[in-house]
């Protein structure tokens, strides 16, 4: 029951997926890119950077008003039937099913970033007490890179008073993209993280290494030493990874 | 043998069944209760939440005077074969299977908290130290968000003053009881903490978070920045979880 | 190869388990005793107490001069065919295989302690801090109730200068079991720990918590409150734990 | 099509085996050094030492101008179908594979360092934070003797100013080489580490135990005690290792 109602959602886009193949050698097919995001959606969370809350979604390359995203269900257990496609208010093209309360942080950020492909928002345990302690997280090592941009921190206080935490209008989304600005990653202050990239590929690898990134600053300022070294700022803007490796690995690992 | 004693309960309970599934619909029956109360004991092995100690109870609700908790053993290998029902002074209600000498935890708490449903005790690692170095536990994120009602100390030193740590008396789970007053959990100096709630889910959850929210405000701690922001109080009330997808990931992941 | 050689002392050991079965119902057959041994020897890898390296072994119920222990190899590989009997000069009385280097600690305490029935040496790493930092361990909570007794520091170095670091002759082992004096653990300052107890189940119970203590001590100390409470003196005394759960639940975990 | 191009090396080099067996004894034949390189990717990879990222090579035995490497890929899955045979100027000496960018590395130590047999690059997470704070990493315990030699730092920016953190030339490949010097590794800042040693099951080892080393280390830092001590400088020069038994478990826990 719980995978079956965006089935019919999930074989309309099947069914769309011939004219797309036709695009460009790069575009990969609806169906390729449907499979794709219930690897992501399972790599986030066998690696940690989900539990049983968080999401991930990419745009529509035959649409760049639409992305597709889960409907609201734990990510390890996604399918493809499970995928719906939502427009930039994100509200579901087709189908009834129950979506992620905070989908507004995906239809904002691809609102307001053209140049963004895929979203992750997870509560990613090791960025949270940077937040929370008011300390700027800053590039460790190359894989890390992206962080010399600046990660901003998301207030929701500041926008919306005292609230439950979510992110579940899309006026609130959009203060989230306005604070995420042109940055590839935001903090949220007492509830987790939001990050973006131009694939699927590269915004698991950025939320996995942006985690990463916070363990070993922590790390580094706990020893106490004569002060920290952070990737020069022009070293982060050349230290740019593709993380291609990265997926493979750690799509061999996920269970079965 | 360690398996077959309680059958004989368990057996009695299920006969009962019938009758109590014509109750409610949202009643679960007898019997999916009782398969309930063995997945939360194997979530909480499996999440690392208990060892081989600890153990969780839940509410007969069919009998607000009565509660099952698994015979004494370590909570990964209890089976629906193991459960137990007792009443408030924590006394078999029938078989006679060696119970868990804490069991009083349970009895205690039910009597003084008629809106409690579900019972963890747990050696839950990531608190003990806040007990022990008498820093209160905050909430760090919405995933917490009861954290902000405060979570009390228990010292059964001054309860018994020189004891084997164990709450194996009905004074002594009336003491405990006490010291929870109308929280969501209490820890126990030197020994673990104590979690409540209205549903066996919701408790395996608030157990599971209690624990990463004291990993995240120790890290928070250790950054040693201008301070740690929590959870405003009013956003705490208001940040309210279900965490049914937690129980849907975790059950999920259980081994087989 | 690796497991032929000794095979032929664990045959002799079976054969001789018929009279041993009749001396007491509370004493284990041999056969019985090696088993245990090599399930020790796993839980102890499993659990990540040792690595590669480390030994457990447990005295003859039927002759106290003499032990048995595993020839030299990873505590994860070792059969019932790798055990090997030692007097307590640590010379193994049939056979040739290759023996740990650092037996003779097993076998000086054997000699020194006619209270102890097994002991484990271990690196166990999240004690090794503490050894380094000359910061006395203290019991966080009842399951390490023992180190109430004090944890006392071998440093090789105040018995014989300049070492390889591995207590490797009858002399070495001697001045660790001084120093062990008789309490249930010793730290190895540079290298890891000793742990006895009266029966195989407790050993690896308090290496394990010896272990799960120290993380916690480490954590309480980092938290920086207004003091760490430690189990009162008598508290420790009373917390006594048989831990057999921990066995139960350990073994369950071994993989196959 | 990912594990096909180097086949055609992998095949030349096995048919290559057959003279080598006859060289000595203690030689390795070429296909048993192919199987034990790729056991050292698998191994990296499963204790947490490489991710995605990272490289393990092993000079060739009848060739010192020659050394094997897999193409790029991630090291949990290579196979020996994807090692490639490259010269000391990292130049491969037959097919047409992609290599890793940091082939320099391996190529460079190789020629300044006749002793070394084999080589690791990680991304080793827990060193990263001690070349940043520039806290020097010191002996913890005999695992780690090696470190007794000193883990000197190597800043590429020393070199060649900003760049994107990456080795990718024989130039930068040189100074590295220069910094590591006699030693067994070097840290390189915001980057990983580089591990030498005269044999892969060493290489492996020293690159596991430099890791677990720096966790010891730092924990034994926030313990915040009178002082830390390490192993004597002549202790560490006595506490040689051949880590063999680590080999041998860490094959045993191959997935598969």
């Amino acid at each position: 029951m719980r995978r079956s109602r965006a089935a019919v959602v999930a074989t309309a886009l099947l069914a769309g997926g011939a004219s797309l193949a036709s695009q460009s050698p790069a575009t990969p097919t609806r169906q390729a890119l449907l499979d794709d995001l219930v690897v992501a959606n399972r790599i986030l969370a066998n690696e940690g950077v989900v539990d049983g809350y968080g999401h991930v979604s990419v745009r529509n390359p035959a649409d760049p008003n639409r992305y597709f995203l889960a409907r609201a269900g734990a990510p390890a257990l996604v399918t493809a039937a499970d995928i719906v496609e939502y427009d930039l208010d994100s509200q579901a093209t087709g189908g009834s099913a129950t979506g992620y309360t905070e989908r507004f942080i995906h239809g904002e950020i691809y609102r307001a970033r053209p140049d963004v492909t895929a979203v992750v928002h997870c509560h990613c345990l090791d960025v949270i007490p940077f937040a929370a302690a008011k300390v700027p997280l800053r590039p460790m090592y190359h894989m890390g890179y992206f962080i010399g941009e600046g990660v901003p921190v998301f207030d929701i206080r500041d926008s919306a008073g005292i609230t439950d935490m979510l992110v579940s209008t899309p006026v609130l989304g959009q203060a989230l993209a306005r604070t995420l600005g042109s940055h590839s990653a935001a903090l949220m202050r007492g509830h987790g993280a939001v990050v973006v990239a131009d694939s699927l590929h590269v915004v698991v690898a950025k939320a996995y290494y942006l985690n990463v990134n916070a363990r070993l600053q922590s790390e580094a300022i706990q020893l106490r030493g004569s002060g920290v070294t952070y990737l020069n700022p022009d070293e982060a803007k050349k230290a740019v990874q593709t993380y291609e490796r990265s997926w493979e690995f750690w799509k061999s690992r996920l269970p079965r």
